[in-house]
């Protein structure tokens, strides 16, 4: 089976223009079939502010109201997207950038909670694996926006975490796939305060361990549930660790490599 | 031969969300292969005011700084091409936005001008026909945002007139191509002050009588001489009338047809 790296980096490193070239050209300097999912970043913030635009948070989440959604789609889908796409093309990767509504890439639904209404926020449904596919034999490579579409003429705000997620899940039935989740720090530390502590391998076994002894908390728990998530849908590995250092992520030189 | 319709909408209808969806309804109800290229709009121009970026006209063009390139590149490629997708997605066309520089779609340089630099504007030099034809074969329609790359990382805006022409011209090999311009209007007027005198045909013979009687000025010279290019560069024929009627454009009910 072949390989396909579905790599995800967060807004911090798309808001470092140096962090964010060291990234691309790992990307691009990778062997293999890859598509890359980016977060957003402090430009839309920004954008906000210049335009008026109030941002109303609930239990830390920032809600999509119209005004929102159309200055996220602007900086993800516009600004970030196509700007990765052309440093991505200079360095010899025929990249093409996308959002979940192109090609009905990623259906989702606006997302139900109870008793909060996070606006404009979707949840996936379907991933089209037959475009991906196409695109990838062309050959091309995918850089994906966060912003999905409900099918009835919708966009929606999804987190990106998700969509690496969902991709490499449904990606897995055809490849061996491999998830990254490229970040500013060196992968899961044993001590937070100590930048050189990396946890090498993390599986079902030692995570158990590792949260009985507080050494795995807060923050990071959902983040690795969901690596095993991604682990019980078909996807071979999930590496945590810095988005620069994605040959040796891949090489397990680097980063935390989370398998069952 | 199999027939192609690339289609360009200006900014105009972009603003106007009722003309729009009126307009993507007869592109939806279109049979056939089609591409769709728009405009800009007034909405770079709102956000820009937003922003504080000020706007420089040199002989009536606006100068492309930076800033205006970031603007343009949020506007054109997130949320006008994203929001034509989606809507085109629930009108059942499978619809995908690109720009330029997605998969290398149309290379652009950098506009040279002896005494005027108008900043950030790409002049068309290759388009990516292989990739249309890819995607036009999935089946996708494609919706080009007038922006444009170098290939050496840098975006450029660039005039959708002429990313559509271009494209018909690149097309005309392969397909029994038919250029379609959208706006406002009926088609070429015989009296400007009257909105019924649509001049159905032009060729190359009754051009001349027309100019020379004045009936075609100003404007609407270089916008002629332009369709004329494109049908010495192998287009069918290229059609100027209202972008809502284009099911009557094609049928030659409606607009201003323009053959050799």
């Amino acid at each position: 089976m072949e390989s396909l790296y579905v790599i995800k980096i967060g807004g911090n490193i798309v808001d470092n223009p140096s962090l964010l070239t060291k990234c691309l050209q790992a990307f691009a300097n990778l062997r293999g079939q890859a598509i890359l999912v980016h977060g957003g970043g402090k430009l839309a913030t920004s954008l906000a502010t210049d335009m008026g635009v109030q941002q109303t948070m609930i239990e830390g989440r920032r809600v999509t109201d119209s005004e929102t959604l159309k200055i996220v789609t602007m900086v993800y889908a516009g600004y970030i997207n196509k700007n990765i796409v052309a440093q991505l093309q200079t360095l010899g990767v025929n990249a093409i950038g996308l959002t979940g509504a192109d090609g009905n890439l990623i259906q989702a639904h606006k997302r139900i909670h109870p008793t909060i209404d996070y606006g404009f926020v979707g949840d996936v449904d379907k991933i089209n694996c037959e475009l991906i596919q196409t695109l990838i034999a062309h050959p091309m490579r995918l850089v994906i926006a966060p912003i999905t579409h409900d099918k009835q003429g919708q966009l929606l705000n999804t987190n990106a975490d998700t969509i690496a997620q969902s991709i490499a899940v449904a990606m897995a039935a055809q490849y061996e796939v491999h998830l990254i989740y490229g970040f500013e720090k060196d992968g899961v530390l044993a001590d937070m305060n100590d930048p050189n502590s990396t946890i090498t391998k993390i599986d079902s076994t030692n995570y158990l361990q590792l949260k009985a002894a507080h050494t795995i908390f807060e923050g990071m728990i959902p983040k690795i549930d969901n690596a095993f998530k991604a682990l019980e849908g078909g996807v071979q590995s999930v590496i945590i660790g810095k988005a620069e250092k994605m040959n040796e992520l891949i090489n397990g030189t680097a980063g935390t490599t989370i398998k069952i």
